[in-house]
């Protein structure tokens, strides 16, 4: 068994320092800088890039080899919450506990701040400086993967539905596919993506891309039951918020009881999905079993 | 000597026919989409991928190689005008005569539009399909070059420095690192790009790079010169803008007859760092005459 808890720490730390070193030397110390740094900094669970290193891992590889792409997806991310924030969109004062980028800074910085993380990502996973020349076609494979899962048909059109469903209503069909593509498909391309970079089979590939989807959708699920009974001290963010909001979410369409079974048979379908993989893979099963257990 | 009017009709409707082929088959004809190819088709004149297949020629190479660079620099500055037009940014309702895209659509869709170029851009430069793998270095450093270009040390960090002028103001030296950065840096990209697919010597990608750096200064300072003296009839839209929002401009600091003289100056600059070049590069030399004679 893995001790999940000591693995994500030692995780995190790893990854936080992978994402201090993309700045490198002479940095300039811009305003834009600050704001990018501040998003970036603001405490992420770092859920895709520990998901991205363990897949690499899975399939037998070398999670080292899989950190530039572990950094870029953090930076997807982080870009993606920036944007989303935004009083043109979903309008969010706090996140994390902390003033959204447009409230510590301005808007015009949060758009550029997004903009620049974005673009940075690209750069990240482009860089050549420490990188083996036959690999180069493994890294292109992986920025066409991250591309199509962060654009206008993946995570892009997600945050649209979103954002329609709110005056529209989504029913529950609607529902999983806006999640689907609002994260789903972001953490299906971090599992791709250490698996390609780890060396994975194709039909390896394919197996962490159904777990990938089925932990995605899961941990949706579980955001949307905690948005109902979770503790607000442990989560550090207020609870039944989605209510007040009206917004579509699992217990509202099913119920409470009906959302905690779908979400534990979508984590018995992530565990399926790696049947046939060795010890290499328990962080990826450990990964599976917090998302239905967590509490924040 | 190049028939320039022709040449870059030519080149426009290769590079616009190019534009329409990367939504691919079975594109979703999404609200999305629609914002994105809306912005996309508005009537650019694509200066950048017209360079960016040039200076694959120039340096001897065939311009199909570069075609997908050439798309990916006109989706990337088409997402910065659409993310520069918002409200929180420079707030404008027009741009070539027709509704910016968030007034066309909605703020928010405009975000996201300008969102799904950027990472479109990336995608389109590592798609692998048509691709050979010896290849696959060069076009490593092109998304590299391109990613560097456009970010938060180039084409971002000019916009923000743009936003702060305004209210600041800019001297001349801070004039000019701004438009190096703000347009500068993805002129200079789209002709090293091209360079580099085209397969050209370090040698030349360096004085393509100079020869960029000029021009792309220089159509800063006619775009300036032109708001002051040009035919609103011509230019399809009003001059005198400037002056009435009190922009930091080349004609404001340094009169209108110097102003023309730097341009010229520039303009000569470009034309030096070409020499050594054959006729191939034509083309580029009267790109670049035709920034200093320009009435639009």
């Amino acid at each position: 068994m893995v001790d999940l808890k000591a693995y994500l720490a030692v995780r995190r730390e790893r990854i936080n320092a992978a994402l201090d070193a993309v700045w490198g030397e002479n940095s300039p110390s811009t305003r834009l800088v600050s704001a990018m740094r501040y998003s970036l900094t603001a405490g992420g669970k770092r859920l895709r890039p520990i998901l991205c290193l363990a897949a690499a891992e899975a399939v037998g590889g070398d999670s080292a080899d899989a950190l530039p792409a572990a950094c870029a997806l953090e930076l997807i991310h982080t870009y993606s919450l920036i944007h989303d924030d935004l009083p043109a969109m979903d309008d969010d004062d706090l996140r994390r506990g902390k003033p959204t980028c447009h409230k510590a800074f301005d808007e015009a910085t949060a758009v550029l701040a997004g903009d620049g993380l974005l673009t940075l990502a690209f750069q990240v996973l482009s860089e050549s400086s420490s990188r083996e020349a036959f690999r180069a076609e493994a890294w292109l494979r992986v920025i066409e993967e991250i591309a199509r899962a962060a654009g206008y048909r993946g995570m892009i059109e997600g945050q649209m539905r979103d954002m329609d469903g709110e005056t529209h209503g989504l029913g529950l069909k609607e529902l999983e596919a806006m999640h689907r593509l609002k994260t789903g498909a972001l953490i299906r391309a971090a599992v791709r993506s250490g698996a390609i970079l780890g060396g994975g089979t194709e039909d390896r590939i394919d197996r962490l891309d159904r777990y990938g989807g089925s932990i995605g959708l899961a941990f949706q699920v579980t955001d949307d039951i905690l948005n109902v009974e979770g503790d607000p001290s442990v989560m550090g963010k207020a609870a039944g918020t989605d209510a007040t909001r009206s917004k579509n979410t699992y217990p509202a369409l099913l119920g409470l009881e009906k959302s905690k079974a779908f979400a534990e048979h979508l984590i018995q379908e992530a565990l399926g999905a790696l049947a046939g993989f060795d010890q290499k893979s328990d962080p990826l099963r450990a990964v599976a079993r917090y998302i239905l257990d967590r509490r924040r």
